[in-house]
Order: C-alpha cells, then sequence, then structure tokens
C-alpha cells in the first residue's frame, strides 16, 4: 500500500495506517504523505518506509511505482487527503492500474463523483470508501437480521449524529481539522452534512437496504462566523414509504461521536450505538429485548467474519476501519490470484455508495435552501 | 376529591388515585367514575367510597358535593375521561367553585381550551393539568439548570417519545385504551400527537422556558386502517433561534415509553430518559459528564422539594404524577387558610401549558398537510 | 392502621406511611410516633389524624384501640422504630388481637427472634417484616424462574449492597438516622450487617429458595471510633452446595443504595439491580442476554400481581414496599371475610425471614470474630 | 519479533500478532509456531513470512536467528505458549541477548518466576508480561488518579472476573482453549485462578499501588470431571489494611468477560468495566458522579500516551494489548539508540508482576485448601 496524505497533524492518516496494518495482509512500502516534500520525508522517516519510496507528490509516487517490478510495486492507494483532494489522485491512481482506498466524502462535488464511478468501471479496480461504521460487525449483524425479513417491513429509522467539538469558534485557531472541513475550498459545500451527515446516511442506507427518495431539510450554521453548515435535521422518505429522521450536528457541547441507529419494521425493530459497538438490541412487541453482542457464535457469517475476538474482548473504531481494509485487501489478492471473492469479502462500501453521499450533500444543502417542504432526492 | 371517570377498564384513573392518595394530603371522597350508573356504583365500592357520594354523572356529583357543609364537602375535582369529556366537567366544575386536576390533552381542541382559560381566569381556582413529566425532580432540576444560565443560550433541542403499543390494529380488538385514542371523535385531530406528542412537546418548553415559532411536520398513519396519526416527526424552531426536533411515535415495535430529552446549549448540555428517570447527565465540553441524581443534597430546592427518598431510592411515574397532585393540593389547601403558596408549590402545569398544547396540536396536524415546509405555530 | 414510631425526623416512618397509603387498601387511624408525647402530637397533626388518636406511648394506643368498637378500631400495627423497640410493642400487638408490620431487622437479638415466632404461631395473627427488595416484581420474576428450573441447579449467587452514606464520622453530628444505627444498644450487635446485610441475605435466600448453612466473613469497623461494623464481605455456602459471596457495606465513598444480585445454575442466569429496578437480566449460554421488564405481558403472575403501571412507566422504592403492605392488606382482609388469600398475596415477608435474619447477624459477627475460616450458620 | 507457538487454534497468538502490529512500530519477521514442524510452516505461510525463518522448534529459532546480521535478526520473541512451555523459551531467549513479551501467568509455578527473575536481571534484557487490562487508558488514568491523592486513603477494592464459556464439560470435547487451560501438565496447580484470577490480581494491585498481605480462599471445582478449579472468591487484606474482594469463576453461564473493578478511599471511589472500558467513573460523597472518557483533553500524560483515536470512537482488547507491545516496543528501541526511556514507556507489566502473580496461585490455592481464615500472602 502507497498513502496520499496522513502527513504531520492528520487524524484520519494515522487511523487507516494502523487498520491497514494490523491483520498482517497489508504492508505500507510507500507513500506521498504531504504536499510538502519536507513535510512527506519526515512523516515516511517516523514510519521507517525505505527514503525513495517517500515521494513529493501523489504524481511522483504513482509514475515512479508504477515502473517498479511487479514484486515490489505497490499493489494500492490508500487517500486521506482532504475532499478536494480526492477525485484527482484517485483518478490517477485507476488510471494507472492501482486499486483505491479513499475516505469518505468520495470527492469535492456529486459531478466528480459521477466522473469517478466511470473511471472505476472501466479499470475494473476495487474502490473502497471509508464509511467506517458499516465496518462494525453488529452493524453487519443489523443488515443481515433487516435482509432476513426479522422485522417485516421496514417503517421508521432514526440516525443521530451528534458531535460537540464545533460548538465553539475552532476554527479560529489553527485547528488543523477544523480548518479544512469548514472551509468551502476544502469541504465542498457543505461542512457537519458532508463530513458526518454522509456517515449517518450511509449507515441507515446500508442496514435497511433501502433508498432516500425525499427529504426535508433544517441546515444551520450555528456558531457565528462559520461558513459552512455545523447542524442540521433532515426528515426522510424511503422507497418502501418508511419515513425517518437524519440528524447530524457538530454543535452538541459535550457529545463526543455517539452516532446512534435505530430501525423499526412491523415485527421488530433493532437499535445500535457507537458508544456500545459491540451490542445490538433487537426488539420485539411482545418479548424481552434481546442484546446481541458481538464474538458470540450465534451471529450471521458477515458478523462473524469482521470479529478477531472472542465475545466480551470488545473492538472498537480500528477494528471496524480494519475491516474495510481487510476486505479490500481479500478482493484485490483474490483479483490477483484469480480466486472468486466471497460474498463477505465484497461486503465493503465503494463508488456507489460513494455517488449516494455526494448526492446526500447536494440535495440536503439544496432541501436546507427550499421553502417548499419535500424535494425529490436527485442522483 | 372527587373524580370523574376513572371506571373499570380505565389506566390513567387508577393513576390517579394512586398519586392522590399517596402523600396523605389528599383523600377520595366521591366520584362519578363512569357513564354507566352501575359501573359507577362497582367502581364505588371497590374504593370503600360512601355509597351516597357515588354518582351516576358528573352533573350530579358536582350539584350534590355543591350542597354538602363546608367540612364533608369535596374541595376539588379529578377529571380522567378521554378527551371529548374534558371541557365540560370542567367548566361546571370551575364555575361551582371547585378546583380542577385534569388530564392531557386539555380539551377536544383549541377553541374550548381558549373557553376554559377565560374560566379560569374568572373563577381564579386552580386548574392543574396533569403532564405527569415535568412532576419528575430531576426535570425540575434540568428546567433550573438552564434558568441558571449553566449552559448559556440554548441551541438545540430533541425530545423524542417512542411507543410501539399501537404497531398493530389493536383498536380492531375492543382494548379500552386503543379504541378511544384512535377514535377522532374522542381525542379529537389528533392520535400520537395528542396522546404523546403534546407531553413532549410540554417538556421541551418546560425545560426550556423557550416557546415554539415555527414547526415543519411530517405526519403519518402506519398502520393500516388506522384514522389518527400514529407516527410523526416534527422540526422545531424556538423563539430564540434555536432549533430542535420532536418525535412522536406509538409505531416504534419494542418500545415501551422511554421520553427521552437533550437539551444543548453554548457551554453546555443535558440529557433525560424517562427510563432512568432519577438520573441527569449534564455535559461540558472539557470536562466529564456528570450524572446528578435525585434525593441528593446538592440539587435544587425544586428538585428536593419533589423528591420522598434519599438517594438510591428510585422513585418514578406514579411519585412524578403525585408531585402534581401534592403542589396542587398545596396551592389549594393555602387559598383556604390564606397562606402565600411557595414558588414550588406553584410549578405545576396549568391552563396555560393547556393551551399551548392544544395549539400544538392544530399547528402540527395543519403543518402535517401543508407543502410549505415552515409554517407558523399560532395560538 | 396505626402506628409505632415515625415522629420528627423518621426516613424509614414517612416511608411506612406513603406506602401503605397509596393503593387505598389502607387508613392511617391513629398512632404513637415517638416515646415523646409531644413530638408524637406534633406528627399527628401533621398528618391529620383525630387528636384523641393520636397517643403518647404504644402501651396506650394498643389498650385504647383494643377497647374500641369494631368498625372504628385500627385493624394492624405498623412498627418503624429503631432496633430495640421492635420486640416489646411487636409482643403486645399481637397478643391483643391485632396483625403487624414491622421493619428489619425484626428484633434486637436472635433470643427475641425466636419468642416472637411462638407469639405470631399462638396468636395466628400476620406478621409483615419489610424486607422492601422482595417487593418489586421482577425480584418476583427472579425467584419465580429459578422455581421454573429455568436455570438448573443454581450454582453461584452474588449479593453487594453498597452504600456510602456512612463513609464518614457522621454520628458525631446529630444525624438522627446515623446515631441510632451505629449505637449498639439500639441496634444490636451489629451495623451494616443487621442495617443492610440482612436485606442482602434475605434476597438471596428469598430469589434462590435456598437456604445458607455455612459463611465465612470478614467483618470491619473502617472509620475510627464507630462502634459498630460499617463493612463486610461473607463467602457463603448453601444447602444445595452452591457457593457465593455478600458484601455490605456503608463506607463505599460515593455510592448511594445500589444493591444488585446475580445468581447462576447450570443452564443460565439472572442479574437484577436496585438501580434499574424494572429490569431483570436474562443470561443464557448460548443465546442473547435478555432484558425483562416490568409490566409487560410475559411474565409470571406474581410479578404481573405487584405491578400498578404497563411497561415504561417506572415503578420504584415506594411501590415495591407497597407491595408488602397491600399484599399484607389482602390477607388481613381475607382473614377478616374467611375468603382463601391466594399464593400472590402470601408472598410477603414474615417472621421465618424475621428469624433468619436475626440468625444472620449472630452468625456473621460470630464468624468475623472467629479464626477458622468455615462457621456453621446456626439458628 | 519473532514468536513462539501460536499456531493453528490458538486464540492469543493472533491476539498478539495484531497487537504487535498495527502501530507501525513492530514486524513479524519469524517464528516456531508449533512443537509441529509442519503445523509451524503452515502458519509461517499464512502469514507471508519468508520460509527460511519459520523454524520447527524454538531452540533452533532462536539459535538461527542469533547468528544473523544485527539488521536481519529478530530483536525480541514473542512466547504465547500453554504455562508449562513460558519458562524454557523465556529463559533461551533471554540468555541469548533477546528481549522477551510473554503470555500470563509468567511460568508454570514460583519457583520457576524466581529463576527467571534472576536471568532477567543477570541479561539486562526488557520482559514484557501481557496482563492486557493494565494497558487500557482508562485504567492508566484510574492508577494515576490513585497515586494522586484524589481518593484519599484506600479503603475498599472489589475486582471481579466472570466467565462463563467452562459452564460445561467443554474439555470433554476436543476444544482446544479448554483443554490445556483444565489440564494440570499444562496449566499448572490452579485453573481459573490462573487463567483469570491472576489478572484480577494484577488489576487491583496495579490500581491501587498496593500489595495483598492476607488472603482467605474459597476455591471451587464446580463442573464434574473437572481437575482444576473453575471458580473461587478471594477475601484479600493490603499493606495499608485496606480490605478487598476477589472473585474469578468460568462459570458463570451466560458471563462473558465483564471483568469490572471498584475502589474506595476515605474521599472517593472509582469504578471500571471491561464492557465500557472507555469510560472510568470517578464518585464523590457529595458530587455527581462523574464519568471520565478515553481521548479527552483533561486525562493524565499516562492515558493520553496509550490512545490513538479522539474520544467517542472506541477502543478495545486489542489496542489495549498493543499498549503493552508499543511501550516495550519503544524502551527496546531506546536501549539500542542509547536514549533514556519515558516513564509512560516503561509503564508495562514485567518480571516484578510475573512473580506476584505466580506467589498469587500458589498462595491462593493453599488458602482454599486450609481451614484457618487468613493465610498470609508468602512470595
Amino acid at each position: 500500500m502507497g498513502m496520499i496524505g496522513g502527513g504531520p497533524g492528520s487524524f484520519i492518516g494515522s487511523i487507516h495506517r494502523t487498520a491497514a496494518l494490523m491483520d498482517g495482509e497489508i504492508e505500507l512500502v510507500c507513500g506521498a504523505f504531504s504536499s510538502s516534500a519536507e513535510k512527506s520525508k519526515l512523516t515516511g522517516e517516523q514510519l521507517y518506509l525505505e527514503k525513495e519510496r517517500v515521494y513529493g507528490s501523489f504524481e511522483e509516487m504513482i509514475h515512479t511505482e508504477r515502473s517498479l517490478p511487479d514484486e515490489k510495486r505497490m499493489d494500492f492507494v490508500s487517500i486521506v487527503t482532504p475532499n478536494h483532494v480526492h477525485f484527482e489522485p484517485a483518478k490517477l491512481t485507476l488510471q494507472n492500474g492501482f486499486h483505491v482506498v479513499m475516505d469518505k466524502p468520495m470527492t469535492f462535488d456529486l459531478r466528480e463523483a459521477k466522473e469517478l464511478i466511470k473511471i472505476v468501471e472501466e479499470t475494473g479496480k476495487y474502490l473502497c470508501l471509508t464509511h467506517t461504521y458499516s465496518g462494525y460487525p453488529m452493524i453487519k449483524e443489523a443488515r443481515q437480521q433487516v435482509k432476513s425479513g426479522n422485522f417485516g417491513r421496514i417503517r421508521k429509522v432514526f440516525v443521530v449524529y451528534p458531535q460537540g467539538w464545533l460548538s465553539s469558534y475552532l476554527e479560529g485557531s489553527d485547528q488543523k481539522q477544523a480548518s479544512w472541513r469548514t472551509d468551502p475550498s476544502k469541504s465542498g459545500i457543505a461542512g457537519a452534512m458532508g463530513d458526518i451527515g454522509t456517515h449517518a446516511f450511509n449507515l441507515a442506507e446500508y442496514i435497511t437496504g433501502l433508498q432516500v427518495i425525499k427529504i426535508c431539510a433544517d441546515i444551520n450554521i450555528v456558531v457565528e462566523g462559520r461558513k459552512l453548515d455545523d447542524d442540521g435535521a433532515v426528515l426522510l422518505k424511503f422507497d418502501n414509504n418508511a419515513s425517518g429522521v437524519l440528524i447530524a450536528s457538530q454543535v452538541l457541547t459535550g457529545e463526543e461521536n455517539d452516532l446512534t441507529i435505530k430501525v423499526y419494521g412491523e415485527t421488530g425493530g433493532l437499535e445500535w450505538k457507537h458508544s456500545d459497538p459491540n451490542s445490538l438490541l433487537i426488539k420485539y412487541p411482545d418479548k424481552p429485548v434481546e442484546i446481541w453482542r458481538a464474538g458470540t457464535g450465534y451471529l450471521s457469517p458477515f458478523a462473524k467474519h469482521n470479529t478477531r475476538t472472542p465475545s466480551g474482548h470488545p473492538e472498537g473504531f480500528i477494528e471496524a476501519f480494519a475491516n474495510h481494509y481487510r476486505n479490500f485487501a481479500l478482493c484485490v489478492r483474490a483479483q490477483l490470484t484469480g480466486e472468486t471473492p466471497k460474498e463477505e469479502w465484497l461486503d465493503f462500501p465503494g463508488v456507489e455508495e460513494g455517488i449516494r453521499g455526494m448526492a446526500f450533500i447536494e440535495n440536503v444543502i439544496a432541501s436546507g435552501k427550499a421553502t417548499e417542504k419535500w424535494v425529490d432526492f436527485k442522483v
């Protein structure tokens, strides 16, 4: 694996590396960690990379690596830059024959996303979009239970992504995370909705297997001086006539990151909270609530495949992240060996989810400005 | 106390009686428990009432009791009938010189509510509307903390009232609770929004001290054949520019009654859940979350006044209910003795809250039908 | 009902009254609330009693009430005094033809307890000992599940009663609760073990239906200057060869009153915590943990009989207390009417539990002083 | 890093590898994964090792690696075999100039442990003993808070390690984990007490900084036919006169692995549960309970150093494990570079903890057989 971005001060770059490494399936062999060659070099040293494979630009990395012999050359690229530097490196990577892992939201805007899907289709390479939360085993289980019909027709979906770290004007200091996320030239047209709203949206569609077809959004800039939304609530209609609510906010003072989803069908419901990620509550009308737990023997193959420890040994955010990397790597390896990838391996978010996410951003911002209640969700 | 309603099969009538009795301040002396004289008699016997004070109609009760000597006559009336039998008995009661406790929503429609407030003002009697949840000590504490400025300006309010008991067509059987609640001729224009949405709305305004000024509602009938809404989500704007979301649904399969409210201000936030009513979470941006607990020494006088047990000895729904009764009774007694009621005693929901609740019902149903996003909240 | 004790400053007296009154089955008609006639009078006034039925001593109350006509006379006496004033009033009450409710521990020592059981047997009157915790509906459910064989043979029992209110030398101030509880002349030979250890012991035997046959106790006085134990841990052996641990301490700084019990059998286990009294966790080796909830339709008749509200409407400490009063009252009434009491009504703690509790105190203090590990539990 | 053990069917071997790899500080370069050369080879292939560095025995590995050039040779060995194969490989490793990471309990018996500490002292190499739980950031925080005097003198310590996976006769099947753990020739004299009791014991001493000086143990074989203890409870006395209880059992049907510790001092207390490892409850007598959270800014440097993600992004068992590996690696590297290791790096469990753990096993089994209550804790 080669990495683009993830230099000094990056939070997500280090998460990506840890997640990629932990299962022993992936090795970090090169990187263009910063647009500053010096910073890139510094990070490369800290990561014990060979000097000559620490590059000053992603273009240099892709072109140089391409020319290396098969057994040495990187197999794929991990892109962990801010949103405005997603599309170009992804395009170049794919077109030079490498697979791609990249952070969400997939691109700067929907137009880029539509172009990217074409490139993926043309090149036949894998693209993994790190919507972390669908990597959790109990989220896999949730999806399988909905799919199995355990809850009947789904009627209601509530998904809430609460953060508080932007409840003051943090971008006024030079906090790196806050700065680019609140800057329209780097983030795109959305702030909180792009950063965390897309996760919530993805989770709702992933678990239910449904698609949102109409929305009604209340989008706010709560902190004075901020340039992008930091708060919003969205009423949802799904393609099976279910309705829902999506809340994503970064100004909920005192909240950490407790993404929560509740889904209700005719005959039962489920609840999952990021603060207790190894549990999944299953609810019935006339029976006790059940606490399904990661690592147990009674789970679906999808949940089991994405677990490393026995029940009672908590896995967390990095492992969820690592599940996407491992499944992606298993598919990449299968492509190399000609093996048919298992259904469980293919279950990582890709370019389709990326398109839906970018459409969510555009639709939700448009609906936020609209005066009519319901706006069709257009892709 | 005399009671109107609360005959065989009534859930809330028995709660009212238990709540009224438990503190030894109130005695049940008479009742018109049912429109059927026979059923009324049966209930009266089970309650060990004197036979001659079990009445066949509320009119009979009010007129007869009025003629009794001071020391024997009831002091107030508790009205626990379905919504369409709220206004007439309340009016007659007040106009005959008795105070009133009554269940919510206050009346059948907003017009009646406006008439009732005039009668209350004219007669100078107390009216207590049993919005149970504001009777919980930790809700009192929540209100006091917002009031004290502990959280700065309030920015966000989320209130969710989830129930699942109507997730099937229960009114098809002859379940008494389901039948009248889903019948427009008894409930009024709203189902879930009237039954539990009003509680959620009241709680949000009570804790924050703010008033809703605009709403955008998604109101649904989820269960086929039902005549009134059983599910809804409402975007809110408050008079200080805060925004919020209110969710009330009776089709969330597997949910019991876990009314939850979260309020966030500039410098902190709070969270309360009905499933753990003796705790109040207080959240700060840069300090550990605190679990404030009922019965402790560090609470406000309002919380302390509404507690009977030391910390760690859970009080529940009936005690919250009883707090309204006790505070109401203390005020009634103070009026009799000429004492000035304490601020803590006066802190029970009354006719103003009743008007707001009825306005909520009318506005939310109207917004549910509207095609524009935001609808002004009119009273 | 007449009351002995429960005057100014009493915590438990007021709990007893509230619990007795709330179901409308019991009326407080007289009392000897304090050994000071003046204080008794004061309390009587606050409780709206007839002046002539507020007595200056329990002897006066019992003798006077005995001479009243049937329809006026109290039916039973509630004794809520400190431990050293339990036996004499109970004896006099029973011997004068009244039933008794009394607080635990039953007597000052085991000798008195053995005398009392004889008097109960001779007089044929009911004696209810208010071990509150077995009044909770989910504790009833727990017992029924063990009884039904759901968990196979019981192997392990852990019961922990943690309090922190005596973690400093509170009896140095004139705090009434602390003073008598730490005074051997009023409490007897045990402090924490008598006050709360007996509750834990009773709960363990009640739920499992087993009897402790051997113990090994570590009994401590943690706070300097204190005269009675404020902390202890006890290893247990039961008559079916199960083992267990009982912990009771009043010096666990920061703890409130979160009595917790866990029971494990061959094929499953259960867990109940006083901080969430309306839930009962049921655990299996190969299935999800289940959360059984008070007020639901799937519970045993014993649990249902002891609930007043639908699921999701929390009942608490006072209701658990009230369950004992109500069941006792139903039995007393049945005796008056010649009806056969139902099994559910008879399920309140009585003199047998009182004997076991007093034996626990004596055995545990003896074992605390012993140098050998296991001491036979003698009654 | 080279690995001894961890071949097919090993649970802990794979945990060790994942933990070692995830931070990019350690590379797996060789291994003797099984006493069967064939199985070792199989595992080596799955781990993408160079064929010539997959060895058929630990002796072969150590001797061969020793002869490799500096830049190629492994730096340390990770020993993840059953207990009876701990001492010999550790001894050989150390004496050949390599550092050691090894699983707990450290050796087969106390005698070996005492020999090992001498070898460590003689060779000057690092030995890291993977008592996982002290690797959790909130356990680091707990220790620092006790150390800082936040709770005053510690009075009580409760530590409970509940598992249920051996509640039936699992060793009757050929489940690899169950087989060796219940076999005295592989595990040593203790079953549950060695496997998980040592973790609980280590955690209690680590957090409090105290040492156990007396114990009174109830040690049981609950499942018929089992050869080693599967259940026990131990009363504890510490060197500052605090007392405590340690419970470790593998027959608590339905329990997973929820190791829990509660510590109480004069002025406060703490609580940590493995099921919610990123929270630490801090309790005070007269203030709300506080929930301290991993990843926040207000924690001690020790907690912060052992965290990879911002608050609200849960880390788990593997990360706790990895913390020991990373700190060990930082120390090893510092020794290579001549740097002085930081206090935070040195904070991993070593041979001293190993000795205490082995002494715990011998003392607790002896006390279990004793007839006197208190037995001195001898090392």
